[in-house]
């Protein structure tokens, strides 16, 4: 059984390992792999609308996602999510619960579409999954992502209306 | 003859009109329409990496764009430009000198590639001319635009390789 939950200030401290593990890999998401846990706090926490917690039936954290507005004023009605499941707790299917979960928390806050601005290509696993979700490959940014291990790899833009 | 030099903060006075003016209007650009002066010299002055204004020859303001890492870290070797010629400047191929002068700072400024998340599908001027200038249309982002006069519109990804 999975639990989610808005996000704690006292989640921190078992939060930010999982987080900085994935940073660090610099393989799925932008933020410099340096990135520090000031910083992560800030751009998991402090600036999106939402953050939430997946929960095991031990309460262990399993998952995180965010959301926020993918764009100020006239783009606000599009949101972007950013979701983390830590390498112990894949292939138990908390990502797709996640991202069900995040499309119905964007339609209570008043999001009528989810954007995906940079989907690394060789993440095939998300790929798969967000396409099973019904979003739609927008198209996609030639080596606009600096992997880790491969170096410049193509993004995708991902899009599904929630309405 | 257009002059593009770098912004100075004694161009405020004379831009701010020029922005507002844009903005206000809703129609190209995500800001709120609303957007406050302080917020928009935010957006347009102090996130942006640099910032230039195109001159004609009387000295007056007939353009301007910025330049930001479109992306943090393993990201960030893609660029992003917002470009603004005020009405009664337009027709003259002031957009297309800027443009041109953009993707050149972007290279001396070590960007690989320059993206444009939201160009505004009803924007056909602007999207003719980065076509023309070697942009390719990634996607289309279905109502991603609150046009103020038009409702929910259509916004294009466009994507070039500088190198």
């Amino acid at each position: 059984m999975i639990e989610i939950r808005g996000y704690k200030d006292e989640d921190w401290n078992d939060l930010w390992p999982i987080l900085k593990n994935v940073f660090r890999k610099g393989e799925t998401y932008p933020f410099s792999s340096e990135i520090t846990e000031k910083e992560s706090h800030n751009v998991w926490i402090v600036k999106p609308k939402a953050t939430f917690i997946a929960l095991n039936e031990n309460h262990e954290i399993v998952g995180t996602y965010y959301i926020k507005p993918n764009q100020p004023g006239l783009g606000s009605h599009v949101c972007n999510c950013g979701y983390i499941v830590p390498e112990i707790s894949r292939g138990r299917g908390v990502g797709k619960i996640m991202c069900n979960h995040s499309q119905e928390e964007a339609k209570k806050l008043g999001f009528g579409s989810m954007q995906f601005n940079l989907v690394v290509s060789t993440n095939e696993s998300a790929i798969n999954l967000w396409k099973r979700l019904g979003f739609q490959v927008i198209g996609e940014l030639p080596d606009a992502f600096q992997h880790k291990k491969l170096g410049y790899v193509d993004a995708l833009v991902m899009y599904k209306k929630l309405k």
